[in-house]
Order: structure tokens, then C-alpha cells, then sequence
């Protein structure tokens, strides 16, 4: 079946463009030496996270519990990072279970969750790995000190059940002076109380090519490379055909002949910006413009005629690819033009 | 059970509130004279259709096919309108199996769409019902002049299979000098030609208090009127008491005494601004914003200290309350602090 059969509007994943995106990053990150921890948020598949370890990633990063529960559901996978504070008694619980499918650490930023873990791990055949998350410009979750970062390390090294398992941030590299110096001063404080940093993970995609920039790192976590979108094309991350990600969507309206409606609209693509303009990058139309959005409409606008026929279809690269994967229940699997087959996307609105 | 047991993030609905919502607008329709056909965009639930349609509704309004398979799914849904142009095999099949369940309306405003819905319905039982969408300035789809219109409703009565339902265009009714020319050029020309203009179907939520700006008008179409949302309530359209479905979250983090991060990001709040500040309005915290979202962190920053701690819980009112029901495969109903059940969001991410 050609793809272009399919009911629309439908996520489409190019296979051939996935597999070279998983072996260009994996064979990359070998060159530097840097353990690669793909971030599963992206595709949500365990499939496609098994061909991320076996193409040499050391294991997976998930942001949620139940993300990690559906990842682990098919067997395969043994490795999880899950890069978030843990907290109520059901994710803990969830937590426990994990830990007995596979080799699991987790991160915390507070006392109050590691307290969580600790008496729900106390017990454990075997303890928790837990690194601390630090803060390092993003302004988002960690603490916002190296010395609060060491005395969470010693914390987590008196507590029963847990076990130091090194350092995390998320970016941005783009503040790299900041980001080298917390974590090494974090690092030589917390060395001098004789516990070992093993490892100081990493990443983000838009400075995905950089990673020398902060050579302490030991691993990078990194989601989007999987797919690429046009947040990382208009960044000169990747380029067009790196992006194995696109929506097949149908033109349903043309009012004028400067302005024609598609019918994916933000249950598909999404209202994620990204400081772009326009939600989207249309393949072979690039002088077209998806100007707005609702719930099932994209508006499509030229400032000369737009050329589009009711009945055609396009593919559109969304601005965010992570999100997009998150709106649909089913991804279609294609090789050229052909379909491969229906893909459920296995851990989609896993929030818990 | 209380629902600050619940894991977190969990949607919120307060039925009380719904009711009386559904309740409210439907006396003010009632009193206008005006027939109220709900959009279950906003909540996706038969169960809630269904309300809408005892308290005096004369059938619910569907974007896509998919969405009125799903809602008629479990019987007691008579009468519905797609207000969607159908294009493609078997989208028109799906219509055509709908036609069987229900008086079945819905909308174009091309030729090319009507060839396909008449070759569908040539053979059917009873002719399908084709409202004209009109561009009354939203710029969306829609045909841009009274004259088009005239034409297409032409058209459809002289088309087999098919019957004239009359017009219907989305908002602004905020531009209503040009809608109001629109439609009456529009009716008073199809008549001249014999034909009835029964139905004038408008609607939106920002301008719900306002119909009799557009005194043509005999249909309204709205669905967040059920809910309520921080936009509606930024417009003051509602009030906080009005709004019934809230993101419940628990503080996960406070790196700063100024900034604290809660469990619910894109993934549930999803990253809708209409032209808002922020991303959310927290109870009880009038003066603490959601400053950005992250798929799984949304951060709350103050120029004063928080005040609030790990673990707290948070309830939140979305910047727009449909796209949030699009996110989850199940609400909570809730009366006061009770949990009555957990309800499937039957409609979520249909967009075919």
C-alpha cells in the first residue's frame, strides 16, 4: 500500500531515515567517548528504543513512571533513567516494581523526595540509584548550588536503600561557561567527602553536535535526533531529509486561491512555537506558510496563489516532533512510499 | 475518596458545575429563541452529550467523522452536524454508516466536496442535509462571498442525494457589521431562487452573551460554555466558580524560594496561549504564574516567595479546556471534595 491510500490526517515514520538518525548519533557519541541515553519521550515505541540500545545506547531515559511501565511492558529494554522527583505513594510503588524488570536509577532535587525513596527502597534487594538533578540555567527543576548538590549526595549516601548515582542536568550548553563550572565545582566537593561521581549525564538536541563543550559529561540524553523536526532544521541542526517524522495531511479547503486549509490541525501538529513562526514546514512547498491553527484546521497562506487543490496531500514537518508523537494513538511505518505497517505508540499520554 | 488522593496530574471535572453551566446557557438560548446544538470537542463524553441534549439542545455539533462514530457509540445521540468539509472514500463511508444512526447534517464550501458527498448518498434512503460554510471573516474555510454561497446552495439542491440545510460560518462575531451583511446577501439571494434558508447556524464562545448581534442566526453552536477556561475568563465571559474542569498536580520541586514546579506540563495543559500570559490560572494562588511549560514541568514563579512546598497539591484552570480533554484517556468526575468515577474521554484524538 502506497501511503498516500491512508486516511489523513496520519503520523508518518520514515524506518530508513529513523535507523540512519539512530546509527549517526550512536556512532557520533562513540567518537567522543560519551555514553548515549536516548530520551524514549520522542517516539514513545519500545521497539524503536530497542533499536536505540542495539545500536549501542546504554540505556533509555524516560520522564515519568508509567512512561516506564509501557516501555518496559514488551520486554527488551533493561536499562531506565527516569530524569524526574518521584513523589506519592503509587508512583513510588510503581517505582519498587520497575526496579525489579531492570537496572533503574532515577534523579531528585529535594530532600522530601528522596525521603520517599529511601523508605520505599529500604527494604530493597538492592539499592536505588538516585543522582542529583542541578539546576545549570535552565530554570527549571535541581538545585541551584554545587554545595547543595553535595550535601544532597551525602544525603542520598546515608540514606538506606539509596545509592549516589552521580549528576544530571538538562541545558542549556548554550551557557556553557555556567554549566562547566557548577558541575565540576559540584563534582571536586562531593569527591573530597570520598564519594565517586561516575557519571555526569547530559544533553538536548539543539546542542546536540557540541557535547564537547562540557567535557565532564560521561552521557548524553538526548530525544529528538530520533526524528528531527523543524525546531532543529531552522537551527541548522539537521536538515529536511534527516526528518523521518511527517504528518500526511489532506487540503480540504481553498476560500482563495491564496490561502487553502489542511485538515491536521493542533490535535495533530500541535501549538508548539518554539519561537518559530508558523506551525510547520510543508516537503516541497517551502514557500508556504501554515499561518494559524485550530483544534482540526491548519490554514495554509501565500502572498501568491498557493497552487493546492482540494483533495491533495502534503507533508508537513512539525515544528516539535516529541509532542506530535504524544496526540495520536497509531504512527504509520513507511519505507519509501510504501507501508510498512500501523505502529501503536505505545506510551502516548503517559503522564503519571 | 477524596480527590486529593488521586495521582496526579489528573482533569478535574466538577459536575455540579457542568450541570449547572449546561443548565444556564441553555435558558439564555431558550430565551433568545435560539436552538443550541453543543460542539463535544470540549468534552468528548457521550454522558455529557447526552445532558446537553435532556436539558433542551437540538443535537450536538462533530468537527470529524471519527469524533460522531465515537459519541454515538453508545445510543441516545440522535442528531448531529459535522461542521467539517468530508473529503475521501472513506471518510464518505463513515458518513454514510452515520446516516443510519441519526439525522445526519454537516457543511461544505466546494464543488469538489459535494461531487463526493452526492456520489455517496444518491442511493440512500433519505438525501443527506449540506449547510454552506460561509468566511464571514475568520478567515478559515468557508466560501468568501455571498454570491459563492448562493451558487453552492444551487448546487446542492440540484445535486442527487442531497438537500440544502441552510448556512453556517464560525465567529467573529466581534466583526458582526460584516457578518450580519454576509448572511442576510446570502439568504435573501437563495430565497430569490427559490430555495429555504431554515437554518442559519453561528456560534463560538467568546461572544456567547452576545447572539442577538446577530439577529439571523437560529442555530448556536459552542462547546467550552460546558467547562468554562482562563480565556473565557480573562474575557470575562465567566467567572473562576464557572470553570468545572481543573488540572489537579502536586509541587514536585522549588529550587528557589520564588519558583516551584508542579507534574503537569504540555502533556496535559498542552501549550495553547490565545493571546493569554501564562499558562494557567492556579486556585488560591491568583498571584503565582505558570511562567513555561515543559512536556512534563510547568513552572510557577513569583516575585515573592511561593510559599508553596513538595508535595502540596495544586489545582489548575487551563488557558483552553478542550485541547486539555484531548490529552487524557480519562477525566475524573468529581462532586465537591467526592470522586465519583473515573470517566473515559470517549472522543479523544479522534481526527479522522
Amino acid at each position: 500500500m502506497n501511503y498516500y491510500e491512508i486516511d489523513t490526517p496520519a503520523v508518518l515514520i520514515d524506518l530508513a531515515v529513523t535507523e540512519k538518525n539512530i546509527k549517526t548519533y550512536q556512532t557520533y557519541c562513540d567518537g567522543k567517548g560519551l555514553n548515549l541515553r536516548p530520551h524514549i519521550k520522542t517516539h514513545k515505541i519500545p521497539e524503536l528504543a530497542k533499536l536505540q540500545l542495539k545500536a549501542g545506547a546504554v540505556g533509555i531515559t524516560c520522564q515519568k513512571v508509567s512512561e516506564a511501565e509501557s516501555m518496559l511492558s514488551e520486554g527488551g529494554i533493561d536499562d531506565v533513567l527516569i530524569t524526574y522527583n518521584i513523589y506519592g505513594e503509587s508512583k513510588l510503588q510503581g517505582l519498587l516494581r520497575l526496579s525489579e524488570k531492570c537496572n533503574l536509577s532515577v534523579v531528585a532535587d529535594n530532600v522530601v523526595c528522596l525521603k520517599g525513596l529511601s523508605k520505599t527502597f529500604k527494604e530493597a534487594e538492592k539499592p536505588l540509584k538516585v543522582l542529583v538533578e542541578c539546576d545549570t540555567g535552565a530554570l527549571r527543576c535541581g538545585v541551584v548550588t554545587p554545595e547543595e548538590a553535595c550535601s544532597l549526595a551525602k544525603k542520598i549516601e546515608s540514606m538506606p536503600g539509596l545509592k549516589f548515582g552521580g549528576l544530571m542536568t538538562y541545558p542549556p550548553i548554550s551557557q556553557q561557561k555556567k554549566v562547566n563550572h557548577f558541575l565540576e565545582t559540584a563534582k571536586n566537593l562531593i569527591e573530597t567527602h570520598g564519594i565517586t561521581v561516575d557519571t555526569v549525564s547530559i544533553g538536548g538536541s539543539p546542542n546536540m553536535w557540541e557535547v564537547e563543550k562540557i567535557p565532564i559529561g560521561t552521557e548524553y540524553r538526548i530525544g529528538t535526533y530520533i526524528y528531527n523536526d523543524r525546531s532543529l532544521m531552522e537551527r541548522e541542526v539537521c536538515s529536511e531529509g534527516d526528518c523521518a517524522l511527517t504528518i500526511l495531511a489532506t487540503v480540504v479547503s481553498t476560500p482563495t486561491s491564496e490561502r487553502a486549509v489542511i485538515d491536521a490541525g493542533s490535535k495533530v501538529l500541535t501549538t508548539d512555537l518554539f519561537g518559530l513562526t508558523g506551525h510547520g514546514h510543508i516537503i516541497d512547498h517551502p514557500e508556504l506558510i501554515i499561518s494559524q491553527l485550530s483544534e482540526e484546521h491548519a490554514c495554509i497562506v501565500s502572498d501568491r496563489p498557493t497552487g493546492l487543490s482540494i483533495g491533495q496531500k502534503l507533508r508537513v514537518i512539525p515544528n516539535h516532533a516529541c509532542v506530535v508523537s504524544n496526540m495520536v494513538d497509531e504512527v504509520i511505518f513507511i519505507e519509501g512510499q510504501n507501508v510498512l505497517k500501523k505502529q501503536a505508540v505505545v506510551a502516548r499520554g503517559k503522564v503519571l
